[in-house]
């Protein structure tokens, strides 16, 4: 049998209404549908009937795309679903290590579905964040040495760029959102606004501006996301906004 | 007469497939839609029918902004359209700087729709380039001094983050882009992958993965956005790819 196609699907924050034309339709032509069992839980169950779906948890992603890869050299049209962007943390890069580890780069053929990533959705209900230039660093060290994620963190926030902080904390994980705080007061003033926002575009989200002073680690999870802003960051109504630019003149 | 809402309206790349529902919902329940007309005319036709539609040239942003502000200052209810995410180097920063300025900032009720960005288009479209911590630099210095572009270019290369570079070039910037690849080959070696997405999800798509070594900085143009690897960052079957971590270990 022909292998079947393999999607790689960007689910956006998880509301219906921020998932793509082309996700949906990606998972509507799929047979199987295989993800960490948080984001298959996003998708309708109509959405899920009639479908053979395989879950599993946490830190299982390699037998996920193995048993996606599996599915679609069986001749299933297959689906691997992330929350948020599919390939901002998510699936598409360990789909192509696995195949290529599997000698089966040339045998899948593999889309990929762009969504709505996680650090857009947080700054839409912040206000308007980044604007300017910004970077994302994980605060996970499970795969990445903290010293280099230490080294990202100095490095963004002595560039002056907005920093989007992804998997701020979790039960394993309980002081590396400690430390970027302490490392972005040696760079930001104490008024510098903090946004964090916990289950964007989910039942239960919620919201917070604070000043980086008064900001602690014990305020975000595993299911938040921080933007730390730059040093032109400020509040107004309620919201978080870095304005366009530095120079900016009338009119323009 | 009461302020109609007012929307910020991300839309993707211009496919409707990566058009969100929230934002097509947005549109249509729009009187106004106001956008650079580059933007606007990523919408159908069919969408825009019977709708007030105030477009403007490039750099005219603010004007566009305050003519939404008053449209639904007015009372019609009024979208301002973005390419990509309405927030990365989009419209929603500059509609709360301008209601701030006119003490409107309670007065207009303001909701954002987070789009699929660019970078996360060109990144589906060039495999997985992204994966890991990103920083995301404009080349344009319009309203940012070269020097703090430039602060920013070293400072994620240098630690080791995937840059990905919108605004690369037009006509009357034409040096920035080939300044940027001089300091990437001092922090990357020559086989790093370079990719270049030109019009993505538009008619005339291109997609482009060279070696830095090659690339050149007339294989872009304004519509086009780069993405330089980070350390790790490698070709397979010709798909950019950028493992997820440093430190894999099997099963993980």
């Amino acid at each position: 049998m022909n292998p079947a196609p393999l999607y790689v699907v960007g689910l956006g924050p998880g509301d219906a209404a921020l998932l793509t034309p082309q996700a949906a339709a990606m998972l509507d032509a799929a047979q199987t549908i295989v993800g960490y069992r948080l984001y298959v839980d996003l998708i309708s169950p109509e959405r899920l009937r009639g479908k053979n779906v395989v879950t599993t948890g946490m830190r299982r992603e390699a037998d996920r795309c193995n048993a996606a890869i599996d599915a679609a050299l069986a001749g299933s049209p297959t689906a691997v679903v992330c929350s948020g962007d599919a390939g901002i943390y998510g699936m598409s890069g360990l789909i192509f290590e696995l195949l290529e580890a599997r000698d089966l780069a040339d045998a899948v053929p593999v889309t990929i579905a762009p969504g709505v990533p996680a650090v857009c959705a947080a700054a839409a209900l912040l206000g308007a964040p980044l604007m300017h230039d910004f970077a994302c660093v994980s605060l996970s060290d499970l795969l990445t040495p903290w010293e280099r994620i230490e080294q990202r963190l100095e490095a963004a926030l002595a560039a002056d760029f907005v920093l989007a902080l992804y998997n701020p904390r979790s039960k394993g994980r309980d002081w590396q959102l400690d430390r970027a705080l302490e490392l972005a007061r040696r760079h930001r003033t104490p008024e510098t606004p903090v946004g964090l926002v916990h289950k964007a575009y989910r039942p239960d989200q919620q919201t917070l501006i604070r000043p980086l002073r008064d900001f602690c680690g014990t305020d975000a999870d595993m299911l938040s996301l921080l933007i730390i802003g730059n040093t032109t960051t400020r509040v107004t109504a309620e919201r978080m906004v870095t304005p366009r630019g530095y120079a900016v003149t009338s009119g323009a």
